[in-house]
């Protein structure tokens, strides 16, 4: 695999396994990087150019078979295998995620939820008993979990963190409106409405 | 103001942003490229690149101030204002959202929550009565609302999408996990984790 794609190549793929996706469960077969296109917004042209990095996935005229080329994405982006993952927070977004059943089918399980609030520890969300966040670091010790989601208020985000890396995870999908600092081997990803919203707001008139 | 600015760009601006608005809560007044970098993982000279792009911010050597900076990031993506927002959805994911208090520091307010289910139709969340989605065009036509968020299941995502945009809405934040088809003149961000989750993976072994 070469080492050199960008990064907003990369970012692009899961939005097209994403509606490949879809199509499959639509019961549809074969597409074009037209109609797939079409439905994303993106042009045909670049939709092409991303997956040419990886290598000939359709065949000139008869376009790409979905079933195939889900597949082949899959393993690509590495979610041919489920990864175990740790939700640190159970507030209205950490229970959204804990209660949300699109990752089982995508690579994802939730394996364990943590929370700091003694209320909430020891109570049971989506199937889990809440476990205190102290105890970040013992649990996933003995764990398989390399992917963690950050659920918590800004001002708890950046320790929440830097245990998780202590812990051993290495991908971090940030939900608290705070930028966190961890090491280069650390991948981190932050969803916060306020950015998404600005970024709109300056096209409206 | 220059037309051709790469949406790329102005997706940096609102990072830009809420990390100088954080400086400035902490109490600084001046801040350089190379320090906004190296807290947000981006090379100060992408963000001198991206700034000059809109104008003179700072003077050589003198660094940012950062009020200054701020009050011009949020007059360019237009948040010198505030937006009035409908959220869609009074699941777990609309219920973070309506009691999620970063949004009027950011140039959003919310005024109204919809869902379908009869069961939450007229009972209270974050301040205010939930109404029913069916009267989604009603009352946003008698309202300033051109920003809102859908947070209901996938299968009712475009359906919703398709009743806001005919009451003149202009920039959706999707958090339901499927493409939205809608008309070149309307914005759409998509939020969907298993997309971030997967853009991460890649890089892990």
């Amino acid at each position: 695999m070469p080492k050199s794609i960008p990064d907003i190549v990369i970012g692009r793929l899961p939005i097209y396994l994403r509606a490949l996706q879809h199509m499959g469960m639509e019961g549809r077969q074969v597409t074009s990087s037209q109609e797939l296109g079409e439905r994303l917004g993106i042009s045909a042209a670049q939709i092409r150019k991303d997956l040419s990095q990886f290598g000939e996935f359709g065949k000139q005229g008869t376009g790409y078979n979905i079933d195939f080329l889900s597949k082949q994405l899959q393993e690509i982006l590495k979610v041919d295998r489920v990864w175990d993952v740790a939700i640190v927070g159970a507030g209205d977004i950490g229970k959204g995620l804990a209660n949300y059943n699109g990752f089982s089918s995508r690579g994802f399980r939730i394996v364990m939820i943590f929370d700091s609030n003694p209320n909430l520890v020891g109570t049971q969300l989506g199937g889990f008993t809440i476990k205190d966040s102290r105890l970040i670091k013992q649990e996933l010790e003995s764990s398989n979990v390399r992917v963690a989601m950050i659920a918590v208020p800004a001002a708890q985000a950046q320790a929440v963190a830097e245990q998780l890396v202590e812990a051993g995870v290495k991908a971090i999908l940030n939900y608290a409106p705070v930028n966190l600092t961890v090491g280069p081997d650390v991948h981190v990803q932050h969803i916060d409405p306020t950015i998404h919203l600005q970024r709109m707001t300056y096209y409206l008139d």
